[in-house]
Parts: structure tokens; C-alpha cells; sequence
């Protein structure tokens, strides 16, 4: 009988730019590739993993290592493979969400049809990626800006010593709608609130994470004063804390990597949805591979920033297209991607 | 281009026995059935309307004949019909569930795969149902007996003024594990305590909306100190509902015709799994085709109590299973199910 067999391997990928945030700066991502094979098909998943969040390719190999799927008869069985991944030790996400992209890759290769068909989603619904501008000295801020042409929606970094002149130097280039991170970066909700109606006249359209996480009620003055949509991406991790989030928050950043995966995501927007929440969905700086997923989920979002694969140097997938702004997946079966120089056992 | 095409067709269907809860009784049953068509495929689906829950056939009726598919050019978009349809009028639930399933019984009929699989599930994790007793009198308890003679689980329903004698009687018949549905027949939280406790001696093994579903200090402290799971039926409709039954209830009885469909009962389990309640799947009583629609999802659920179908004299679907107690799916495209004596245009 067919036996599900996981293969592994991590890669320290370099950067085409440095990127610096309001808390670090780095010049190369780590990232551990998975592939899962049955019969004559393979998955593909990527545990993408900042530094700063506590994952790292030695904690994801020693997760992988660890597991048995010896049990395993169906393959299809998504269910009972993420009750078995995610009880099998705490943490781990991106581990986790590698695995789970990777499954999914497998399950919609086995029945020919592309990811999306199986969520039950149109990917011409998608809306435009933003593009991600990390926090810079002027002098390569000038240099960086031509790379968003090709983009729609231009999102920010803030939370350094110069917030406001590097808006106005985007603006002085472009008029294209932006957004903007805070990364945790604001202490003082009446100085945020004072940021924020000056951001949504420079015409910011949301605020990404304005205050630490563990903020409460500042956050709920907050989101209730605000000119512009909050939302929360350190503050939310799994489709456990989605509820947690009303009132403090007028949307969520779900992010693959954080969550577990594509099957956990999907619910999680689903319980944002209900309970009238906006739906971002990100990424960290991943290859096409988790990109891939994520878009795949991206007819289901209000707004989109995947565009992680394109601060790498070199992309290890394929497959993946661009138009328009828009992250395109393709109609191929599952993901709808393909090795790029990666080497994997037949 | 093709179109989808809506049909629907409403009928009273006579039930085997006249059936009573604490607070009605009835002989027979109205259901809408529809049927949805987009090239050569057909997808079937059911709304059960229970009289006291306010749908009726001709609501149904007026809402299917007031909506509009012709903007429709991907019938595997479910996301986009199912946000169509739920905003296109309030309430609506059954009518809702039946469209969504004859959507899923579509999607999934032109992939060419049974609907389990588009959810990553694995139908031989099914448990058990239990089949439904009502309250009667002694007289005609002892006759219906032996109708849960293939079950595994027996469900009373209690409320009524002989609860214990009844326990006592079927006690006399069978050692199977009960459960009990008191549709929130009972009063006061000491009283129901001490039912709980000697229920639970009895083997009885939950207890589904003990209280009225408005009760919460007094339905907090009864799950508290509870040696049974407390399951809530009425105190729950939709996805928006599944975090206020934290700390209320130990689990969540799940029925598509309250929660508008399949798309939506998935969220709302993996919701509840993520909030640590038990999960049971229920239904009105229903033919085989919604009865189908709820077993596709069943390997999710702790407890089943899918036995709608057994309770109509003449069942207007075939194509369902049944064995060791469990309802079982067929590995046919789809819901697995077709018409028996119910005619659809070409």
C-alpha cells in the first residue's frame, strides 16, 4: 500500500534589499521546505520563519523528525492529518503550516483541480497586493520606490524616528492609495489617533497593528475613534483568539504562518466575516510556495499583501503569476507551482 | 453560456409516527425540495421547516422566486452565492441550507468526487447515530422500542411530566447508552442538577438544552458542576453564535437547517473545536437528501443524531446507508443520493 513520505530541507535565503523594521533589520530569512509524496504525487510546503517569532530550521526539522505517519491510509483525510500535526506538540506554526500547504498541495494534485475549487472560490475575485516598504533612509527609500509601479496599494512601515517624512517623500513620488504597519510601534492611543487622521489625509486607507499587543482598552478608544480600519496582526494568531478581537480591532491580518495553514485560515475568515470583521491576508517573506497558498485563499480577503516572494534574490518556485497588481495563481492542479533550482528524492 | 437554473417543489410528507416534544405534536412534516442545474449536472438539496421555528414552504417559496442567478457565470464560486444569498434577505435558514446543499451536491458532482472529500474528510471516522424517541405514552413507547433496535445511541426527549418513568422503561428494554434532549423543558438549575446526576446513573451520556436558551448565570453554573455535557440545540443558530456558549454550554448541536448549509456548519465546527466544545450534528426530520448532506460532514462530530430520515413514511431520496448503527454516505459524486418518486424537469 502507498505510504505518505515526507521529505525536508532548509535553506538561509538571501534578500534582494536589507529590511528593517521598527525591531530588527536582516539581510537573509530562513525558510524549511517540505515535500509530502503518495503514489506519484508530491506536495509542496515552506515554513517561512522571522527570526523574531521564535521558529527556527533546527525546531522545524526536530518537529518533522519527530512524526509518525506510518498511520496514515488516507491522504484525503485532512482532517484527522491536522488533529494528528497540531496535537502532536504546541507551537510550531510555520512547521505546521508547511505541512498543511503541502497536504493540500497533495489532496487538490489527486483530484486534478486547482486549490481555489476546493475552498470554493473564483480567484478573479482576488483583490490587488500591496507592496511592502520597510523602514529606510531617505536616500534608499528613492531607490526602492520605482519598485512599486507595478502595484496598486503601497504599504508602509512605520514606527521609526521619521514617520511622517517618509509618507511624504511616497507621496511626493506617487498618489497611489497606501497602508501602513506599525509593528507594535505606537504607546500613546491619543498621539496613534492624532497619527491616523493625519495618515487617512495623506490617504492612508488602514493602520496595521498601531499598539502593542497586549493592548486592551487603548486599542478599543482606539479602533472606536479611528478615521481609518485597524488591524491586528501580532494581536491575533489562531482561530482561537478571531473572537477576542471585536471591539479592539476592525480586521485581522491572517497569515498562513502563523495559524497553522490553509485549513485553519479559511475558518478563521470565515469567523471574522461573521462576527463583521475585515479580512486581510499576508505573509512573511516566503517563496512562491506559500505565497501560492495564501493566494489561492485570496478571493475570500478585502485586502491582500502577499508579496513576499518578491524580496527574495532568488525564488525557489514558480508558477505564480502578476497582473494588474494582482497575485495570480494558476489553473494547474493544487498549487500550481514548481521547484526552481531545489532538489528533491523521487 | 450555461445558467444555473433553480427549481423548487414543497410538499407535507406523513411521518411513520405522530411525533411529540415538550411543546407540540405532529403528524406529518412540510419540506421544500430544490433542485439546482447547470449544464448536464443537477444538484439536490431540502429545507425542513419544522413548524415552530417560523419557515414555511411559502416563505421559502417567495424567497427562491425573488432571487436572481443571472449574474452566475462560475457555479463553483460558492463563496460569492453564499454571501448572494445571505444578504439577500434575513432569516431564511432552511431555505438558505437548501440552496447550499444543492450548490455542494453541484460543486461536487462536477469534480466528479463525493462531497466528504472537498472537506478533507474521511467518512469511516463517522460515529454512531442515535435515533430520536418523542415523548408518548407508555402504550406506544413500548411498541416504538423496538425501531432502535440497529441503534447505538437511543436520544429521549424529556420535558413532559413522566421523564424518569420513561427513562425507567427503556432501561427495562435496553443497556444502550442514552442521551437526552429536554428542548429547554426545564426551569430551575437545582432541580435539573439532580435529574443530571441520576440521569447520568442511568447511563445516560449528555444532555442537550436543558434551560430555556436565554438562561445564562443559571446555565453557567449547571455546566460547572454538570457530571454530563450539556449540548446547546435552541441557544444556537448561526457561526456569530458559537463564542457567547463558552462557559454556557460543554458542546453545540450543529443542524444545517439553522446555520444555512454545509459551508457554514464547517466553520462553525472547527470554531467550536478551537473553543474546546463537543460537537454534535443534528437535524429536522428530514429525507435522505439533507440527511446525506449533514453524514458528509460527520467524521467531524462527536455525536450524531442524523436519524430525520427514518421518522417520514415514504422518504422522497435513496442512496443513503446504513450500518452498525452508523449513517453511512456512498462514494458516489456528490450528496450520493437521488429522487425516489420526486420528479424535476430535464
Amino acid at each position: 500500500m502507498a505510504q505518505l513520505r515526507l521529505q525536508f530541507q532548509s535553506h538561509l535565503l538571501p534578500l534582494a534589499h536589507t529590511f528593517t523594521l521598527s525591531h530588527s533589520s536582516r539581510t537573509h530569512t530562513p525558510i524549511t521546505f517540505v515535500a509530502i509524496q503518495w503514489d506519484e504525487y508530491t506536495g509542496f510546503g515552506e515554513a517561512a520563519m522571522p527570526p523574531y517569532l521564535g521558529e527556527t530550521p533546527e525546531s522545524s526539522e526536530r518537529f518533522y523528525a519527530s512524526l509518525d505517519f506510518s498511520w496514515v491510509d488516507d491522504p484525503g483525510d485532512l482532517a484527522s492529518l491536522k488533529a494528528y500535526i497540531d496535537a502532536h506538540a504546541a507551537g510550531h506554526t510555520a512547521a505546521k503550516a508547511a505541512l498543511d500547504i503541502a497536504l493540500h498541495d497533495l489532496h487538490a494534485k489527486r483530484l486534478g483541480v486547482p486549490l481555489y475549487t476546493l475552498f470554493g472560490l473564483n480567484p478573479s475575485n482576488s483583490p490587488t497586493s500591496s507592496y511592502t516598504i520597510g523602514i529606510h533612509p531617505k536616500n534608499e527609500l528613492l531607490e526602492i520606490l520605482p519598485e512599486t509601479e507595478a502595484f496598486g496599494l503601497i504599504k508602509v512601515k512605520l514606527g521609526g524616528d521619521s514617520d511622517r517624512e517618509t509618507i511624504q517623500l511616497i507621496r511626493d513620488y506617487t498618489d497611489k492609495p497606501l497602508s501602513v504597519d506599525v509593528n507594535q510601534g505606537w504607546r500613546d492611543e491619543k498621539k496613534a489617533l492624532d497619527e491616523i487622521f493625519w495618515l487617512k489625509e495623506q490617504g492612508v486607507i488602514y493602520v496595521e497593528q498601531p499598539m502593542p499587543k497586549e493592548t486592551t482598552h487603548a486599542m478599543e478608544w482606539l479602533t472606536e475613534q479611528s478615521p481609518l480600519p485597524t488591524i491586528a496582526d501580532e494581536a491575533v494568531q489562531r482561530l482561537v483568539d478571531i473572537p477576542s478581537l471585536v471591539g479592539r480591532y476592525s480586521g485581522v491580518n491572517i497569515k498562513l504562518m502563523k495559524c497553522t495553514g490553509l485549513r485553519e485560515a479559511f475558518a478563521m475568515i470565515q469567523m471574522a466575516r461573521a462576527l463583521e470583521l475585515k479580512v486581510m491576508i499576508g505573509c512573511m517573506t516566503e517563496s512562491s510556495c506559500g505565497i501560492a497558498a495564501a493566494a489561492h485563499l485570496s478571493a475570500l480577503a478585502d485586502w491582500v499583501d502577499l508579496d513576499g516572494h518578491f524580496l527574495l534574490a532568488k525564488d525557489p518556485y514558480v508558477g505564480l503569476g502578476f497582473n494588474g497588481g494582482v497575485v495570480q495563481v494558476s489553473n494547474e492542479p493544487g498549487l500550481g507551482v514548481r521547484p526552481n533550482g531545489l532538489n528533491w528524492d523521487d
